[in-house]
């Protein structure tokens, strides 16, 4: 099917804002998350430090979303302080830059984000385009409103490409959100496809899991389908084998959190087990993820998963499951193999094995 | 290793006792395990309807315990009711056994119990043991009591058995409960050769993942572990796949709630995908169980999985975790084919592929 997307824009309209920057005020507003889906509540942010903190406190999760935050978060660093030189402006984005990296390790999204606002500014600096902070304030909302403005273009074009992969009447299986809520734009990475694909009228239908310990598919992948009425059904994290085995799935599709030269997937836990499954049950399994998502450089060696609190599993929603001196083991992100991998599904096309060769052909790269 | 069962029986004392059978006033009474691990409360049963209702929600739990429970449920018919002759108590309990089977639909464990206790009656009344009801009682005590001697020898049994494939220092995943909570005994099933492993000082540590809905790992194998000092670590669900492709995990070990003579296992929801991914991996994967559990009649297509309310999946311990009208799909078993099961662990033996052939031949029956 061939898809326009200015034309696609007009028939899309997600209901969902979560990051807002106030142009007027200077401001970031955050939908909190953490809150959802039982009430909907936002946070001001007018600096790094408390931007650092909504990422770590998972007040915005999702990697493009915390892209989009800690590109308006570097802009933060020069909106309202006492900062009176060019030079001190670089010297606080420095540090801006390694406060907010620090704020989730395994976030690829983070790290480039933060890096393309501070090339800006040093870019404009050393150019002389920016002869001022206010100057320079410009040029970085600039930069961040373009990070916004790029990852929606492209989750429209991965939606549009997905959809090469959604015949009418699919059932998806998905996992954690990977949605418009974790990308910050409404549209979302693995939910793309199945977005464009229900604005075009072909129907879809989602199984999400409620993906343990956060529950981000049971609070916010189920709330934002039902919100632009997506039929979606949740399951427990532990049905998620079966239900492929009983025929209920036609496809998985995942968000990334990073994603490797060779086709290794970083993403939510759980994600491995069902790229496992749906292989040896000859499900296709697709990760969606922009460019951005791609470490062309690391090698699956080099990347640590990120383990969090053990109350996060101990707990739910602050009720406790367990006694509260059991051992826990937390792991938040998990790696799935390229042999499990049926294609990668970016913005610039989709990516078959074998992926080492591929990866860099597909995103124009080296 | 060669060990002595009466030996052994000197060296497993299990500090929990699940099932009470209590002669003198001929009460049962069950360990109310949707409380734990926070509270240990009990309730007491007088009639075979009550003893239904207790295993339809839950106060017991695990196809041997369940089976137990009912043995005693019959029992109870005849215990303190207005019965005045051998055919209306013959009568009571064919009814008594239709009301208990119907309190959970896959439980082999549990029609097996109550035929067992049928039948003996039917015998006792026929052959003329048992001429007044009173006498009928006693009969019923003897085969109850033998219901539940027999499995915990049985369990001692597998554990002797299943200790052949743990070596020192070994770490087990295992799934949901199938602990002595699971069977009533304080032994159980998947964690039998593990407690005797440990008995005999064997190092021998435990995965337990949480099990939702019913958290029946975070609540009751984690609890019924560290009771008894042995090493466990509790992991959301879907961290799994992510414990097996660390290499954390040397074999998995599961209970069953029914196994075809074909070798498929029915298991609490989630073994499908642990069995799945242990055979991709390389990691053994043992069902545990007594041959009470084997169902040597019916096929794959013939069995119903039972599914149960979608609240259970919306709540934990009743906090909503997501909205209210969210559609659910809830089965609460899966099966899990033979090619993924490296062998099947019964009182009577180890039991290899091709299961077919070699489930009667180990099981001594056609």
């Amino acid at each position: 099917m061939k898809v326009d997307i200015e034309e696609l824009k007009s028939k899309i309209k997600p209901r969902l804002r979560p990051i807002i920057w106030r142009d007027e005020n200077n401001t970031l507003i955050l939908l909190d998350q953490r809150k959802l889906p039982f009430e909907e509540s936002y946070v001001e942010l007018r600096d790094p430090v408390s931007t650092a903190d909504a990422i770590r406190q998972m007040i915005v999760r999702g990697a493009p979303a915390i892209g989009i935050t800690a590109a308006y978060g570097m802009v933060l660093t020069i909106a309202h302080g006492s900062i009176s030189s060019l030079d001190e402006a670089l010297k606080e984005l420095a540090r801006a830059r390694d406060i907010l990296n620090a704020a989730r390790p395994t976030a690829q999204n983070l790290f480039w984000a933060t890096e393309r606002i501070y090339r800006r500014a040093e870019d404009a600096v050393h150019n002389g385009r920016a002869k001022s902070i206010k100057e320079l304030l410009e040029e970085l909302k600039a930069e961040a409103k373009a990070v916004f403005d790029e990852e929606f273009e492209a989750e429209l074009k991965m939606g549009i490409y997905g959809l090469e992969k959604i015949s009418d009447g699919d059932v998806v299986l998905t996992q954690c959100n990977a949605g418009g809520l974790a990308t910050g734009t409404g549209i979302g990475t693995a939910t793309a496809p199945i977005r464009v694909a229900h604005a075009l009228g072909i129907r879809v239908s989602v199984i999400a899991p409620e993906t343990r310990p956060w529950l981000q598919g049971a609070r916010l992948t189920v709330y934002e389908l039902m919100m632009d009425n997506i039929p979606v059904t949740l399951i427990a994290d532990t049905a998620v084998g079966y239900v492929m085995y009983k025929g209920m799935v036609n496809s998985v599709m995942v968000g990334a959190d990073r994603i490797l030269r060779d086709g290794h997937v970083y993403n939510k836990i759980g994600t491995f087990k069902e790229a496992v499954i749906a292989h040896e049950l000859n499900i296709p399994f697709y990760a969606i993820a922009p460019s951005s998502t791609f470490d062309l450089k690391s090698r699956v060696e080099d990347v640590k998963i990120e383990e969090r609190d053990p109350d996060e599993v101990r707990k739910i929603r602050g009720v406790p499951i367990t006694l509260d001196n059991v051992p826990v083991y937390n792991p938040v992100f998990d790696v799935t193999p390229p042999k499990y991998v049926t294609a990668l599904i970016t913005e610039k096309g989709i990516i078959y094995p074998p992926f080492e060769k591929n990866v860099p052909k597909v995103l124009g790269v080296q």
